[in-house]
């Protein structure tokens, strides 16, 4: 079965410093609280073990006496925890999914109590409200920071550390798991290696595997820091980061999250500024060029190249369930709702198809919803209005 | 009209080092030799005048004694005026239109005389069979390279040069001028700027302007150039060049010249080696990725950085015309045959769809034809003999 959302697309603006993670406010009363959680010791699926391994999270609604009622969103790429609500009344902006998530909306928090975890090796390593263990965590075996001495880790150990810090709320079950872009992939991972734990899953704008043609765009994206020279092999803590080559990175991330239809549309052939045209001048740019650079410079200061490089590395070696999308069909029992957008540049209508009918053909009971926009990719975390009537039907059948 | 052009996509297997401009060698006669046209003195549109500009260009084919026999073909960002036809018969392809260009072939040299030439800042300034001006010459003035300072030149001093290059041989009127990619941003511009000049045109997974969208995306291509600190702000001659950023530059532009059914198709999730799975440390690849970055090394060592930046900047200030798609429509007097790749990365199909459509609108005679393929937007450049009945129908007519 197959929805087709009809509506305008969210229109966002220029509010490219909060880039991907900037959502349309809404009025909403969720006040929320970062809370950090703990394992003393975490075996990565490669086979090193880790001590302190730290994570921040947050949850909206209340878990009820049975524990019954939980449901898990992951994030995407360059997000974090916080999916919904505001740490305070005066925030700019609600969590990513605020649209779909609160009192009231499509995954109701006066029903449900929604839990959200930073992953490992998160980028936002300069946000003290992201908490999260990598390359840039301090090894305390070395006190100093691990750097490319940080063993590689997957999706699938991103959902090992969920799978902790639910336990630890003595959660058995989850109602749903759900995500958009990299938490779609979490999402089929949970389903597929724990398909005792998921009652439903809900993956946007994401596959069940990385095909060759991610993992080389992938590559594009990583590009720019490799060959930064002050990258020096992951060795530049207490150094000049290469946050030139992060900069040029994440503003490939954001062109890639949306569609021409966007850039067009939103700033044609207009000039940065129309004293210095780009035809004077190498450097003279074009508005599109500037705000991509200065969204991706902005950023760039509160992040880490290195979480750029494992989360990349991360994504490459993804297939839900650790083996092939074929494998992850034979293992998801839970019934699944894809949501997508047919303009996606990162997981394209093709792939997606690609997951929906091996899914299928596995016997996993897929049903897809499709979300429209200027933005591509990004209508998955910010239009996501638009879904709430599939995602209310999906809950409650 | 449309022409709907059935058949198999062209298979060109892992000739990656040659990349770009490797063609299907078919058996052929054509023995070409490279020549070298000189203007003692070219005034840019920017208004600096260059000394001792030279371009290479070939010919095939016999001009006839009243020289209205003469068409041009423009090549593409990452190529030269080689073709058709071959230097040595022992040579391992032919040029990159040979399918097309040939005795008896759609653009039929018994028939036609048939010219191109490399452009200025032409990137290939490591092969013997390019010759090119721009920043990695030597400045007459000073006798070192330009660098820097060379003055930014645009897709309409490609043509001016090429202009006087057929002027110089007495040549009035082109019956065509075609070319694919940056050949077709030629080609729109010979039509716009020249329309005296040209009998008919026949652009090829092109578009008559730079949008937003392909403005951003060559920044992605330029990026990892302008963070490699060898780079230097353009002066490297002498010293090391940034051919780290130029590899992956490279990878970047062979990357999006394909299309995901040819790297998922070809390579899938296969690692570069067995013994260096790509989940035991960062720098394992996937083959796709290893593939990439080889041809992107290999490539590196015969081209120049700055040459690339300038090809980006001509490349992202293009309005065929000089002024905008919706001039350029105005001033088109030739017939054009537009061929294009709806799966085309570069030139996507709806930007494709946007300049016919302003193009028609402005009143001219457009007709175009769709070529397929797993390649993308190199299918315009390696399966165009599957557009051999259109290109004969647009000729003849």
């Amino acid at each position: 079965m197959k929805h087709w959302i009809a509506g305008a697309a969210g229109v966002v603006g220029l509010m490219m410093t909060g880039m991907i993670t900037t959502g349309m406010a809404q009025s909403q009363e969720l006040i929320v609280e970062k809370k950090v959680f703990e394992l003393p010791s975490y075996t990565t699926q490669s086979g090193r073990t880790l001590k302190n391994v730290k994570v921040g999270w947050e949850s909206y609604g209340t878990l009820n006496a049975d524990k019954s009622n939980a449901i898990l969103i992951c994030h995407f790429f360059s997000g974090n925890s916080h999916a919904a609500g505001k740490y305070a009344a005066a925030d700019a902006a609600p969590g990513y999914w605020d649209a779909i998530v609160g009192p009231g909306k499509a995954i109701d928090t006066n029903k449900y109590f929604v839990l959200s975890s930073d992953t490992l090796v998160n980028l936002n390593t300069g946000d003290p409200k992201t908490t999260t263990t990598g390359p840039a965590s301090i090894d305390p075996d070395t006190g100093k920071p691990y750097a490319l001495d940080f063993p590689i880790v997957t999706v699938g150990d991103f959902v090992n550390v969920q799978k902790a810090l639910v336990e630890s709320l003595g959660i058995r079950k989850l109602v749903l798991v759900a995500g958009p872009s990299m938490g779609a992939l979490q999402t089929y991972e949970w389903a597929a290696s724990y398909p005792e734990m998921v009652a439903k899953a809900m993956p946007v704008i994401g596959a069940a595997e990385a095909d060759a043609q991610l993992i080389a765009w992938l590559d594009v994206w990583a590009a720019p820091i490799l060959v930064d020279q002050n990258w020096n092999n992951g060795n530049y803590y207490g150094k000049t980061p290469p946050n030139a080559g992060l900069a040029k990175a994440l503003a490939v991330v954001t062109l890639q999250a949306n569609h021409g239809d966007w850039t067009n549309g939103t700033f044609g052939r207009r000039p940065a500024k129309e004293s210095d045209a780009p035809a004077k001048a190498l450097a003279n740019k074009f508005q599109v060029q500037s705000i991509l650079d200065n969204a991706g410079e902005a950023r760039a200061k509160v992040s880490d190249a290195n979480h750029f490089l494992y989360l990349v590395k991360a994504n490459q070696l993804y297939a839900a369930g650790g083996i092939s999308l074929a494998d992850a069909a034979s293992k998801i029992k839970a019934p699944v709702l894809l949501i997508s957008q047919p303009k996606d540049l990162v997981f394209t209508a093709d792939t997606i198809e690609r997951t929906a009918e091996t899914l299928k053909k596995g016997g996993v009971n897929l049903t897809q919803a499709f979300i429209q926009g200027t933005r591509g990719h990004l209508d998955g975390v910010i239009s996501m209005k638009q879904a709430e009537g599939p995602i209310r039907a999906f809950l409650e059948k």
